[in-house]
């Protein structure tokens, strides 16, 4: 047990010593022996989780979508809440904020099939196509089209703001983002009752803190 | 007069040689050694237009910025046919996917202060400044606001399509987000004129070829 925990440690070291890598030195020049470096891991140490860099930059992508938030009475506020979960832990992982990178950079894309993105993709779709069964959005919304919007447009506000501000103000922009997209989603009386605040997204990962881990 | 024109003509291979590498390889891979070889010219014709791998993207940056498209009676046409000539041009125009590309460059990105999308979010503040003020927007509409949320998602939505479809969708795709975003943007006397179709960028990027070319 101890050994085991000791692994799943190693294991995130690693993972944030090459999410580290590729936010400084981009996909192509990060090298394992940086990554190596970093992690303060010897060579085996890091084969026996993680065989190649490309493995590691799958293992960076996959953390983006592995946290299970908390279900909400309105389905639509469970889209709002898992892009403005994902915005607060950008702030605050530098390994999501790699994962934001890699999705983006031309040579990881290609080999990792559009990095994280359509692992998002799919998630979304699953919750706007049951937000429009229970009738919450408006009659002209294609779920899977909606869903990749969202997707597409989150990250790009994402990147503007890391660009531009450092992720400062990612928050209140992700807010702005979605207070008027939903406008043409959500029906009036659902739009009334979400919670699109920018401080939503902190609010949900506190909550997630506190939930039980399940077995 | 012809040696000029040659200029240009050769100021545009090393360009578009370069937007290639940096397409290919990332801006830290590329080598000013590939682009001289790609482009097919000398180092002394090279840095006679650019001094540095840092001036060759700048230039690669600034080619998305500088067609100017025809005057629309409403203003809010003008924001939709900036995002749809940008977004047809990119298909057909590998300088400027090289520049969406840049500009999602950590390391590019850090150098040239955001890439275009300062640019974009300039020109974008502009318009709807004028938009507002002759009253064609909603009441709740801040200008800067909203078009650095509108310069965030179309890159976004562009980099999306690009993973997913290598740009084969990325029309319609942003015909979509217009579609969806201006519902919170336009009155809706307004947004009932607007021509948001997915082929309005190649009708305007076709009108401006046929534009008398300005002195």
């Amino acid at each position: 047990m101890a050994q085991q925990e000791r692994g799943v440690r190693t294991r995130r070291a690693i993972l944030e010593a090459a999410a580290v890598a590729f936010a400084e030195h981009g996909y192509t020049a990060a090298t394992v022996a940086d990554i190596l470096r970093t992690a303060g891991v010897t060579k085996g140490a890091m084969y026996f989780h993680f065989d190649s860099k490309e493995a590691l930059a799958r293992g960076v992508l996959e953390v983006q979508t592995e946290q299970v938030l908390p279900e909400q009475e309105i389905k639509l506020q469970e889209v709002v809440d898992v892009a403005m979960a994902m915005t607060h832990r950008l702030v605050h992982e530098p390994l999501l904020r790699a994962g934001t990178r890699l999705s983006a950079d031309p040579v990881a894309a290609r080999r990792h099939r559009g990095g994280a993105w359509p692992l998002w993709g799919d998630l979304l779709t699953e919750f706007l196509t049951e937000a429009h069964e229970r009738g919450e959005t408006l009659a002209h919304v294609v779920p899977r089209e909606v869903a990749e919007l969202v997707v597409g447009a989150l990250n790009g506000v994402h990147l503007y703001s890391q660009l531009e501000t450092g992720l400062s103000d990612v928050e209140a922009r992700v807010s702005t983002l979605l207070r008027h997209l939903l406008l043409s989603i959500a029906r009036p009386a659902v739009l009334a009752c979400l919670d699109v605040a920018p401080d939503r997204g902190a609010r949900v990962v506190r909550e997630v803190a506190r939930m039980p881990a399940s077995a």
